[in-house]
């Protein structure tokens, strides 16, 4: 196949691109092709957090950088315009002799944001905008145009819609093919937030497993009185990945190396404030019942993910949402954006509308 | 294509009976078909209630009456024995001059079983019991096998397990793809019954629509006070067919023709024998969460059906079973033996292991 529409060279960024995917943290995912009398000279790809951007990896990808000269980059994003980890590559792609660079989408990062476009302009070099993401960086978009990080409330339920069996209970709902699946989905967030009795009931080590990311999520639980917390009794404690305690009491513990503990009146503004500040721009909500009404009460949720087996639990079962406080919530704000089998279950993802 | 076999002869048999769908009432489904010579003289089927048995229908088809000399009929259910609407179906095909009788399954009514084999044995007719049904007449086989109806639980739920959006008030939960399924759902059982909350709050007519059937469902309510009740207040009560209102209390009320009260401590139990008593083989349960988790308690329940809407009602929802008191129930006794889309809704039926 003969390359030839400035799509297909934009495609073949956004694939690139992909390669890096668990692998860049809160920085996005970048693709860049190089691209000179219609022919691909070098690919390259954002590898992994603090490694070389696209732009400069497919640089080194050219059997000789004065190949560059008089060239064309696609790049799915902006080249970047500041000293982070890494020079700024509109500079760089300036100094080698980049013809012309065709851009996915403008970057949102502040940081950025136009920047870079404009040191290529000075430096003479055509440029392009496709306004196209290719799919890609929706929650680094999503916190830097909304300044607060994307939330997914994520649940498995039954056909009567319960999340465990009895209450202070622990239940296996789902299957392996479902429980591959929400470990990617726990490896595509940055944190992990839980209530107080799923840790409790569930204990969970909402660590990503199966998959090699470049670091765990955040692990974070809202409690009401840290202090009573056997930390002993959790398998939870024993990772050396970061957790976050979120609690309403003051502590008098001294905690792990891992362990930051932080006394607020929590509320999932608050929460998500606090992520922001951090730099945190993903966060799945992974249960139980209350927290999940709190959070779709609050307005807060942008997406929620439905694991569905096909089993009756029955009135002792404890509700997917559930609060009793009946906490009010604007229905209808989701609709159904993706429906997929997964063995003997099926996982619905819906979308803020 | 010609017929060879003896089963192609049964599930023509099978098909016929099928015609008589949703017009049956009590009666069992039946076809029959009359082979000679590996030629199909003629066909039948019971057409309603009270009218001619298949096996009559059949003989009615044919040419001349004196072809059924020697003749085989397959039919799909064991010939009746007894007088009832109509003369024993056993005897006349002795009568005729059947050689030979091929039967779907026993009759499982104590008023044939077997005597209907009996009569055709005796006449020195060459019998046949294959032990196929068809997939026919499960709720007519299911109710003589038990000494009680088939129960089956439905509802429609969102993708939390809400079944409205907030106590007291009415949800349209589903599209009109599920509100057909429902219909024909309805149409296959020969009692609805719903809880006094369901009534009051989503006023349903509880009837068959779209669905030409011979008889409406009866129509029956479980209600604590049934002298409070404002008759006017309801199209329930408008309309001709059969209702049962089952209280607690004692009626000191006047009640239309088509209305019937019966005071009990009722349990799914005593509903279910008062059913049985009067000959009903079949009930939908159509809600609310208490009546649900009652009857799923009472381990009384044998299929399950649940309509889902890819929506979020949240915490202010009513769950889709649910008791204050968490009645008991034995979990993983059901399994999923069908799922369809229906538009942008789904239907799951469990059935008991």
């Amino acid at each position: 196949m003969i390359l030839i529409s400035e799509q297909d060279y934009m495609n073949l960024a956004f694939e690139m691109a992909e390669k890096g995917k668990y692998q860049t943290w809160t920085n996005p995912l970048v693709g860049a092709v190089i691209v000179k009398n219609n022919v691909v000279l070098a690919k390259g790809y954002h590898h992994q957090f603090g490694a070389a951007h696209a732009e400069i990896d497919a640089l080194q990808h050219l059997d000789d950088l004065k190949q560059a000269r008089g060239a064309t980059m696609y790049v799915s994003l902006e080249p970047c315009s500041h000293f982070g980890k890494t020079p700024p590559c509109a500079k760089k792609l300036a100094e080698v002799g980049i013809k012309a660079v065709v851009v996915g989408q403008k970057d949102p990062n502040p940081l950025v944001a136009g920047r870079g476009l404009q040191i290529l302009r000075d430096a003479g070099i055509e440029i392009k905008v496709l306004n196209q993401t290719g799919g890609l960086n929706v929650k680094y978009n999503f916190f830097y145009q909304h300044q607060r990080p994307y939330v997914n409330v994520k649940y498995a339920m039954t056909l009567d819609g319960k999340i465990n069996q009895q209450a202070n209970q622990r239940s296996i709902i789902t299957g392996k093919e479902a429980y591959q699946d929400s470990q990617q989905l726990r490896a595509e967030y940055q944190a992990i937030l839980v209530g107080e009795n799923t840790l409790k009931v569930d204990h969970p080590q909402l660590t990503v497993r199966q998959i090699a990311v470049y670091q765990q999520p955040w692990r974070m639980v809202l409690i009401r009185d840290v202090d009573q917390l056997k930390v002993e009794d959790y398998a939870f404690f024993k990772t050396a990945d970061p957790i976050l305690l979120l609690t309403s009491s003051v502590t008098r513990r001294q905690w792990p190396n891992n362990v930051e503990v932080i006394s607020d009146r929590w509320t999932p503004n608050k929460i998500l404030t606090l992520l922001a500040k951090r730099g945190i721009q993903s966060v799945l909500v992974e249960g139980g019942s209350q927290i999940h009404a709190e959070f779709l009460a609050s307005g807060l949720v942008d997406e929620i993910n439905v694991y569905l087996a096909p089993r009756i639990y029955g009135a002792t079962g404890l509700p997917a949402i559930f609060n009793p406080t009946q906490l009010p919530y604007q229905s209808n704000a989701y609709q159904l954006v993706e429906k997929m089998e997964l063995g003997p279950d099926m996982k619905f993802r819906l979308r803020r509308v």
